[in-house]
């Protein structure tokens, strides 16, 4: 049985999304962005519209990438209408250039949260928006597990 | 003449939203925001769910906030039926806890973008999800003035 509801859904759509990614998989990629104005976020970036800047930050960051992985934990969805918003935490395991035997570099480590929207439309449902952005930690001062970091961090950062 | 458009409704909404923290306004801040699962990512935060949560953040925020000024440019709205997806560039001029004289701290400047989700309701357009980030510089080394960094900063950073 494939998935049913919306939530499930949405959620395989999200998940199609990273797993494009991972595989470097750029037609599959294309295919899951919606036919419009999309935006997009990679983390530290400035925004990129449009099908055009979108799809070549993607082409961009997986011609530069030997390995990706992403974990994603925290997945909340809330559908309302026809369109659906994604949150999740991409804990992400990538490996940099490759060396001269032909092995992967150093595997490092990522925390990145993201904002995903997808419409409904015939073929499913697609991505409209993706914001990714790196968790900034600071060491444990605010005795607070997953909480956000202390105010002193935060001021002017809205 | 009030607005008409939904693009220009969206865009006052938009504007509102920036000038509730502006002012630390609390309670228009709480009134623009959607009565439902919303979700929201500060600069370098995890993501925070729920109203209660969004809207506590915004007050530890505001609280620990002396001065704060969005200028925003880049506004880029997109309606799809009763959702709205708005991009932005908030450039954040910010002053730290004042002075013994009661004057705010030194001024700092903050490059953010920001992807904000609204829902249509019967009061007008409110807030469904705010997410903002970073856009993290290094220099001027892709010779690009507007577009991303170059690929070697964002290998695994998706």
């Amino acid at each position: 049985m494939g998935p049913r509801t919306d939530i499930e859904l949405v959620e395989q759509a999200n998940t199609e999304l990273y797993e494009a990614v991972e595989r470097g998989d750029h037609e599959a990629l294309s295919a899951l962005w919606l036919d419009g104005q999309v935006s997009v976020v990679h983390p530290g970036w400035p925004v990129l519209r449009g099908r055009g800047e979108v799809l070549r930050s993607y082409a961009l960051i997986m011609a530069n990438t030997e390995y990706i992985q992403f974990f994603l934990t925290d997945v909340e969805i809330d559908v309302m209408g026809d369109t659906a918003l994604v949150t999740c935490t991409e804990n992400i395991l990538s490996g940099g250039p490759a060396e001269d035997d032909g092995s992967v570099g150093p595997l490092i480590g990522q925390l990145v949260v993201a904002t995903n929207v997808f419409r409904r439309t015939e073929e499913g449902w697609r991505v409209w928006s993706h914001h990714g952005s790196p968790v900034l930690t600071d060491g444990e001062d605010d005795g607070d597990d997953d909480g956000p970091a202390g105010p002193g961090e935060v001021a002017g950062g809205v």
